[in-house]
């Protein structure tokens, strides 16, 4: 086995199965060719070209996203997307732009839009023994059921900072207070874009490490987490390299951090590969 | 000014402007067209097409390490190469692959091979302040002199090890033991090609932090950093944002470090920039 296998599978993507959705001269998704076809009918909305679909729908941030809610509606009632999240994601060209229109979080995946995420290593040290506080997600997340994951991580939804959002996370998944979560170190971020059921992945994750106070035990409190454990770094390791326990983006999560804490080293026959792979330049 | 323009430095290239140097299968390097057309006399070693050049020298490592330098020595009488450096460079397909041949460093930049090096940041803390030990390359340093430095930094040579290097370097440019020098931790790597003078540069440096302890006081012994000074990381970034007081790619390995260390932060609209320029992928 090999940790370089997970940046393999979060990179799994074939170009020539997918089309630029375009927003005026803003590349803002990339739609995958089947997706593509069941949007010709919505004309108001979309002009759907063999190499591309512009998003048409004149209009504000709320005239657009509201058109293309119309159209989510039709695409979750013919099971195209999966289901409402009632969470909405902004829009760019680029992080940091401004949002151009918003999009239920259950169709981005649908319309290939990059997401932004943030996820939180919280680790502490037992003698010469580096620890990570590791959790299980629930059974009947829609997403990696059962598998582990960081002590913190949440999708960036419109109208909320990568702070605000690990702040919010970190007070619902675990129980962790405001004054601890915002000693979290800014530590970088990774990108990756795979190919899922429904269309396209195009995720950035902000990363942040957090040395957990030894007197504190992480609870979750929003049903979605059902049990943390602390870990030794080495052995969260093992499991990476061994197993997919570990959700799929969390595997690298947990490279990064490894790559930092000098737990993977340049001797591995990886190294160069994994240093590089972990962050797809953003196009 | 901006940090993103260090990175744009060191990436600046223009691709038509070179052919690949071939051994067999291997891509072992890159040649600007006016030093192709410089190597088409020597036929007995080089094959120059187009499209490409060709190191046709027949047999072992030794034999073709003994015929390119054969060639070297010409292009240095010519000035085409600046001088011999007596330090030998490994050229293989790939790191960790078994070396094809060996060349002396001076020429490195002429035949547009990978190079590796390893930079080391030596930090402490005083209080709250995180501080940096920085050095000050000679005035009569080939490359970038009088130019701020890491710590530590050194090219890899032939049959030298990436730990071994920095020991010795460790050593040599800091008088620092190697007791202490064990102690550095990798934490990650970073790769950038930028056309210089006489060819190209397409390097690799392996990254490492060390904890320098508080009763050390690094002292230069190579006669390469006249030097040594602690500043605080907060000057440190503020020196690299405004000027360039540091040398062309230590500016990246301090941007590393800064971006590791939540000393920038998401807030920073260059941030996935900064993040995913550090490391071109090795082609």
């Amino acid at each position: 086995m090999s940790l370089l296998r997970h940046i393999r599978a979060c990179n799994a993507w074939r170009p020539e199965r997918f089309i630029p959705l375009w927003r005026d001269e803003a590349r803002v998704g990339l739609i995958r060719r089947d997706n593509a076809e069941a949007l010709h009918r919505f004309t108001d909305v979309f002009s759907v070209e063999p190499d591309g679909v512009w998003l048409i729908a004149p209009g504000d941030f709320d005239a657009v996203s509201a058109a293309v809610d119309v159209v989510v509606e039709r695409l979750v009632a013919e099971g195209r997307v999966a289901k409402w999240r009632n969470e909405f994601f902004a829009v760019s060209a680029r992080w940091g732009m401004a949002p151009l229109f918003k999009l239920d979080r259950g169709a981005v995946g649908f319309f290939g839009v990059r997401a932004y995420g943030v996820h939180l290593n919280g680790w502490r040290r037992a003698g010469d023994t580096l620890q990570l506080w590791i959790g299980r997600r629930a059974a009947d997340k829609k997403v990696a059921p059962d598998k582990l994951d960081n002590l913190v991580a949440g999708g960036i939804g419109h109208e909320h900072g990568i702070e605000a959002t690990l702040i919010k996370e970190a007070d619902e998944e675990a129980s962790l207070p405001a004054g601890i979560a915002k000693r979290a170190i800014a530590v970088g971020a990774l990108s990756y874009r795979m190919e899922v059921e429904r269309g396209l992945r195009d995720d950035v994750l902000f990363l942040y490490d957090l040395e957990v106070p030894a007197g504190f035990t992480p609870k979750n409190r929003d049903g979605e987490i059902v049990e943390f454990s602390l870990m030794s770094a080495s052995d969260v390791m093992e499991r990476v390299h061994r197993s997919d326990d570990f959700k799929f983006n969390v595997n690298l999560v947990i490279i990064d951090f490894a790559l930092r804490h000098g737990l993977v080293t340049p001797q591995d026959p990886e190294y160069l590969d994994l240093v590089t792979g972990l962050r797809r330049p953003l196009d």
